[in-house]
């Protein structure tokens, strides 16, 4: 297909599918005259990745770099590349650690098998946990972390759902596209759901007809 | 006890209790001599509530005072109270929503037994909902609200860790208190753990060693 129907077909604008070529975040097209080069199915998957990342992750264009070099390595396991691109996806913002609420992750994740490259230091997604948990100390809640396990155990259960969601896309920049788009937009989901949860559990609990 | 040590149990700087008083954010304290107030532990639950709505929380001053004056009405249960409170704290952006999105939300309210309030169009929540599920549509994600259901699931045991935490706090600002930090903070960490779910269960479902 020309740029044209590339544009059409993915939603993205002619001159920005330009500039991601420029950026070398999408491969040129075949040349097919001196001014006209013609695209495949693997381009739209990539520009639909990029999208991702670009709109919906708010990722830098060299983020986005790393994220697609790590992508193309032919010798790491999709598990090993959906890791590269959640932490990438996941930089916590700038916050002081509170040494105990560190202490709080490392033993959360000890206790509850924390696959490798989890560790508080190393690791964006405990680095995001601490700095909340630290948030909470800073506040005067000093138990919030009492919370982990029951909240570990509500997402195993919502990362099954996710997981379902992308299973059956064929093409690896499709999964790896679908990961970003349902983490990221599935945070904004998930913190409308659990406000309607707290409002059934609520009324439940303490019954809408008593003070 | 006097205003500094007011500041000194609740963490909040003498001159932003000052101003907090000022607002009406904060009841006045008893004159004990024209120069000089007597505050007790009232004024610092209220002035602890205050500051979790206002730095956890990031709301406006004027949204403050519309939060306060739900939470002291006399004649609405504390089920209303919390629903008034997580209304105010759950402002979804600016989105254009799609109307096709609106619909999934509401389907999905009408088969879950969503409580009253929880139309489209006259709460935060639902709005959040369907803004998110329109910002999937538009990066072509049309089936994204297949996971609301699991979703859920996942979130009412979310939901109830959430409840036990606040449960055994006596006074009303407390419960208030508690319920705003742990929303707010609460949907950081569950972002972290989130991801470390996804990590554990891609981990199991791919198998770290495949390609």
């Amino acid at each position: 297909m020309r740029v044209g129907e590339l544009s059409k077909r993915s939603g993205v604008p002619v001159p920005t599918i330009k500039y991601y070529l420029r950026e070398g975040l999408l491969p040129a097209g075949v040349l097919t005259s001196p001014n006209q080069a013609h695209y495949d199915d693997e381009h739209l998957r990539r520009l639909r990745l990029v999208r991702a990342l670009v709109d919906v992750g708010g990722l830098s264009i060299a983020t986005v770099r790393e994220v697609l070099a790590a992508v193309d390595t032919r010798d790491e396991s999709m598990h090993t590349k959906l890791g590269a691109v959640q932490e990438a996806i996941s930089q916590p913002g700038q916050v002081e650690l509170d040494p105990l609420a560190v202490k709080d992750v490392q033993a959360f994740c000890d206790r509850n098998g924390a696959p490798e490259g989890f560790d508080v230091g190393s690791s964006s997604v405990t680095q995001m946990l601490a700095a909340a948990l630290s948030a909470a100390r800073s506040v005067g809640h000093h138990h919030f972390q009492e919370v982990l396990d029951p909240y570990l155990e509500g997402m195993r259960i919502i990362a099954k759902a996710d997981l379902d969601y992308i299973a059956h896309r064929g093409a690896r920049d499709d999964v790896i596209e679908a990961m970003v788009v349902g983490t990221l937009i599935g945070d904004a989901v998930l913190k409308a759901v659990r406000r309607l949860a707290h409002a059934q559990a609520s009324r439940d609990a303490i019954g809408e007809g008593t003070a």
